[in-house]
């Protein structure tokens, strides 16, 4: 099976230049000026942009709340029509077992046979005794070479104290698994939460109101001190507080191996949205919490300036109707709110509308944290790219289409979509995974279980390299 | 009863001049030269200094370790020759009663009627149930202004999370309640200590590579963001690690009220001394670990510049032979040995021997790091200052003695001192304790039960004002 | 002579108390309670706050602009009014003339038997030639231990190039001399103030757009790389722009001798009063230029915290109906308007009524700022504080008067004043000078020439020691 | 014409792939595995790494010292044997003649039919008129978008004050020119160089003396106030001074466009090289000077992070046995040495020995930082990558070869090397310059004026994006 792809603009991280792409097989054969080759199959691109499809590190398919689950990867081809290829999907250790037993058995049930895009794991540790601590050099061999802990959400099993986050590090470092953390302050959490609850305010926007940018800043530096003593590298998910984002960049400017990303979400919505009328808000609790204008200006300056290396979803699909709702009512409060919203087929279009076509960031840099940094960071050494030898996963992107995002369009299968009414600019016309087509047209066209797993190498984790 | 004190050099936090001082009474009646008085009793002062007796904001008489106590009020007396006419006793809640409770019963079984010196008293927080922290502002009507909690020592009963500090800064605030930290990150602590043991590294000397700067700079951050986010005064006991002096100086450069002190031994000691051969390295087995020469650098520059605002004893009498000796032998390691050192008595001797003869401080800094400030900050507003109205609390300084520290010499109760066989240039010769002598060429000659309790003031607390 | 004033609340930069105080001949005998004295005059201050007399570290009275000079040591009493009692000139070196002779010179013909407060002085280093910087040291012995340096002032004779700021450092060092900055950039200024003329922007309020805040940080930035360079202390003048605070607020964080004050009108002033309607924005033409309310309330936290350690009034007695009015009309802009404003009298006004009464700074800081410390600073070693062997230079406040600031009630001799309107509470009812009463109910009753020379001391210069 | 080269390790600033590489003219016309493309010439480079050309954006072929003159470009083909296939040249603006006229003067007599290799020019502004001000903004439809001015060299001609500096930063944003500085203190180097001087400091050695680090933190913080001021991007040139690199740091942290480079001699040569014995510290002496251990290690880790993100050779060919000479003897000093080192041919040796061979930055630093970025900062779009339609400019190097660098092998046309000796592991066995080859098997084969003039396009300045 081969594809030329001719004319198209072909954005890198590193430039943009006009030329074809040969497809043969799944990968990339080669890039040239009027490239005369025999194909199966020729596509013009002539006035579109050629990207590499998008990496997504961030999605939730696998998250419960109170025994109700989110939606699983029977959904994925939301990811494939808005133009991105793989899926990093965070899986919790189960109590009891081991970490890559956990993601071994959650993705024989879950997610092989039924992804339609390419995927890949971080493991969660949630149990960690010493005998699980011992376990986390294996994550390497497996293709799991990530790992999260979550400083947040005191008294659930998955919280991390600070002990199983030093021995993560500590151990991690052995074989090259980068440590991730949810950075919040779990315990100024539950002090800010109680007090509200207990003065009446229980409202969806409180949510906010209970964990603070300081609850962020905190933890973000609490961590960094703790990769300071093992001396390892320390990855911080879901920025959104500037203060968390200066912590990031000091660690950095003294010479510490720190890094962070951001999500879509932070960088178009804010506190006003969890304001909204009746219990609206609930659509938009997610944490860390949404910020203000002034933090949304942050981050994409840290994303213009690579003080953050990547934009990911946090896709979470919590439906409204039923799942949102377990926080309303009588005796319910914000803080009975699943957390998460669905953004899993929105992020390019959020990149290329809001931060493209107002110009805060370059279409090459819209490259890097769509797709080609995401891929560095988990150590995915064919994704992310168009050059020789690289996954043959393109996206054909018309920057004339015009539209408006809406849940009605998408494939993600909640009742909701956070950025319901925003106009959207261009889209992914067409796009490949490992060379086949399955999204013509801005339409999902491939087949469940096209996508296959794709193991990490180990600190795959550079920076801006 | 009254007495003049004739032709001394005055030496306050801001000048220095030669006058005489009238007592009368308990307190100090006038200030000039050549007063035309009648007295009781006359003291020529010529060629001596006089200063204002000293405070020590934080002494351990009450510390238990195993069931084994550190001496008590009945060596108060050591102060009193050290030049210490006030000392603040750190009081453990009892778990299961309340906090004014605790320091009241122990007040009156283990201080009344015992003491040599005036005494105040810090309380310390293990049992933050509801009612305990609703209780926090009645402290500050029981003169009881300053509360402590311990961030280190996981695992003990007076260990305390965020939460417990975070109520705690925001409850005190109501009431002018301080908070002080113990900054050291008790997780790490943990993880290093267990596996220094498991690689058979049990010598005393181990202690201070379990308990880096780091274990003290990050607890020392967490504090402050828990302060910001409460918008709450914090005060940090002994600063140790130049690092966390780091954090507090840029806190408060950046307007948040966070002071901190630091202790004499870490002027003076180092981790070398923890390294001495055979058990000897036990004797300086203290909390937060003694550190090396760039630390104690960082500190007399701290203390200098105002950046530390006191300087404590951190006194704690546990003695070498039983108590020390308890983390010695065959299954015990560095974490078994009680920690704490003797230092009551010699506070002023290192302050003036090794601060002002080197021309690391002057005479009014050292006034005001051993006197006036750890008075204001423990809203004892008749102490620490050599002025009209204040308690006649008076130290006839000789700068010509020459000696040498020795535990030989001490009423510490103890049968080591750590600063054994220093060089010792000056000393306290006379001691007036409101008006009474209680110290005479350098004897103590008062009696058990002269000391009386002084209330604190509600956030007593000033910076440099 | 003697003076006995009872039953004041005497305030001192330390504490407070009521006490008496016991004057003999120009110096303060005894301080004490209920002091059983005789005195040629007994004064009642019950009620009453008894204050150091002010020293103000920062005046022009021999400033000329274009041939014409600002008012002298002839309206000197205005400061006593004021509360204020030793001023601090800056004499000019005269061109080709040497540094101790320029201000012998002055001194003789325009301070002695004029003045009628005491006085002292600062050298104005303004024709660095090499035997002019061999001679710097010789200041310390005639009593004028600080030399200021002008970097602003392109093209003016008494700009000061980097070479010469440090030389003097470099120099000042061996005997003690203190190099004070006036720090703006001078060719930022000169680059703005052509382009805003050639734009037409000639209206007194451009005189703020021609000196923005980095105009000043830049150079207190430069001045401070020159200090450490040389190793050297250094005392940044009338500090109007949080930035440039900042940068002085940093390099006393990383253990550089940077001081700096700022002055009276820069904390109750703004760009708004040189915005008024017609030419009137000329009488608040100043340089430093005047800020926004956000320097304000940074200046005003960084009084409070210690971040600047004095307050002046960089009083400049030009009038407006002929000096000011230089820069009016046809073929004039704001860089013809002489420079400076008239505040000799209203600095404890201010910093009481705006200050103290706001709760922005203590009864004990304003002492500190107004007095204590800028007798430090310069070398005054018998000024600035109330304790024995002091001057007795005591001004006893009524807190209870009410009244407005206005140039009627002004001895500065200028038509005008820049706080015209302004409340006042308090105000110093009774002056004593060196023992003898030169003011009395508000009125001054002293005589010409009663005021003293006063000489420095090298490097009396301490910072809140 | 046509070129294929087969089997090669392409490395980009992004990753690293095997594929050949197919030139078709002078410019890249398709990149593939196993190109199947009939060519003139084909080229096998398995096991050999192809990069591209490098571009060096500071070199000085026209400084001339007391009427003596660097080597020119007649020498350049020493940048083609080293791998660099584009030169970027400074030249002075001639006094009284404009900024235009005297590079388009110098590039007809000078580089025109003389260069071996492409060239560019950085123009020098040296005579600051209002009408050269004026004509700034012609620099960019010449060709020539980028400026220096050098805050050095008191009282040369080509010195410039901080109003040149600004005037160049107002006047060249206004059509895309970068401003770049020298960043040294003139009058802090001065007052040092007479004080060294008047002490018989005389040897080479006390250059570095006479230009500590101090010297270029602050002039690199003025120029950076000043760019705040205008509002423009900077480029500071040749950082040698971990402090002045952190204050680069800390600007662009702060959100300022301010950048920098450094050099291959800063990397690996030190003051022990400027005081070796003899004269023969004259061959290290260059401005800024060479700096200690210390500051090696910053620039290491500063290139590595991307606090610097491009390392040019201030190559400047200035001989030992005369021009150097200029400084020694009898009434001369290190002051009289002219400034500056040949270092053309060895910036890729140096990188790749000392820089990838010991593990201090990958292989795709090293193209981005002597190829890729280059080309952007300076505007040169079809320049320093490897990418379809850029020139073909391509180093085939050979990671076997092992040698020694030494003046003998050296076409730089100089008498010495700083170089001499050490080690050089790898070489540029094959160079094309736009597709012709220019040097074979390490030997320059091509010909006279075979370099071609590229124009660079306005604010062509982009940081690692």
């Amino acid at each position: 099976m081969s594809v030329l792809i001719k004319n198209g603009t072909i954005v890198t991280a590193e430039n943009e230049f006009t030329a074809d792409i040969y497809i043969q097989g799944e990968s990339i054969h080669a890039i040239g000026e009027n490239l005369e080759k025999e194909a199966d199959e020729i596509v013009d691109a002539k006035g579109k942009y050629v990207l590499p499809g998008g990496v997504d590190q961030h999605v939730h398919f696998s998250f419960t709340y109170k025994g109700s689950k989110v939606r699983g990867f029977e959904t994925s081809n939301a990811a494939a029509v808005g133009g991105t290829t793989t899926l990093i999907e965070f899986v919790n250790q189960v109590q009891g077992k081991g970490l890559v037993e956990s993601i071994d058995e959650y993705r024989k049930t879950d997610a092989d046979g039924i992804a339609m895009v390419d995927y890949s794991f971080h493991s969660v540790m949630t149990d960690p005794r010493p005998e699980v601590i011992e376990e986390i050099p294996k994550l390497a061999e497996a293709g799991y070479p990530t790992m999260k802990l979550f400083m947040a959400y005191k008294g659930m099993f998955f919280h991390a104290d600070d002990d199983a986050i030093l021995n993560a590090l500590f151990k991690g470092k052995e074989a090259g698994i980068t440590v991730m953390v949810h950075a919040e302050n779990a315990e100024m959490i539950d002090v800010l939460t109680k007090k509200l609850i207990s003065e009446g305010k229980t409202a969806p926007y409180y949510h906010a109101v209970s964990r603070p940018p300081v609850v962020e800043a905190e933890a973000t530096r609490r961590a960094i001190y703790l990769a300071e003593l093992a001396d390892a590298p320390l990855y911080v998910v879901h920025v959104s507080a500037k203060e968390a984002l200066e912590e990031i960049k000091q660690a950095y400017g003294r010479g510490q191996s720190v890094y962070g990303e951001t999500c879509s979400h932070y960088l178009i919505l804010d506190t006003d949205d969890l304001a909204r009328p009746g219990f609206e808000g609930a659509k938009y609790v997610c944490s860390p919490a949404l910020r203000t204008e002034e933090h949304r200006d942050a981050l994409w300056e840290a994303v213009d300036k690579k003080w953050l290396n990547a934009i990911s979803s946090d896709h979470c699909g919590f439906d409204y109707e039923h799942q949102k709702h377990m926080g309303f009512g009588e005796g319910n409060s914000f803080a009975d709110i699943p957390n998460g919203a669905p953004s899993l087929q929105n992020r390019l279009n959020i990149l290329w509308t809001y931060g493209v076509c107002e110009g805060k960031i370059t279409k090459s840099r819209l490259v890097d944290l769509f797709a080609t940094m995401p891929a560095k960071i988990n150590g995915l050494s064919k994704k992310g790219q168009i050059a020789i030898g690289f996954d043959a996963d393109i996206v054909i992107f018309d920057p004339d289409y015009t539209g408006t995002i809406s849940a009605a369009n998408n494939l993600e299968g909640v009742d909701y979509c956070p950025f319901e009414g925003f106009e959207q600019k261009g889209r992914a016309e067409t796009v490949f995974l490992r060379g086949g087509k399955i999204v013509d047209g801005g339409k999902y066209i491939g087949q469940k279980g096209q996508g296959k797993f794709i193991a990490g190498e180990p600190y795959g984790y550079v920076y801006n390299k």
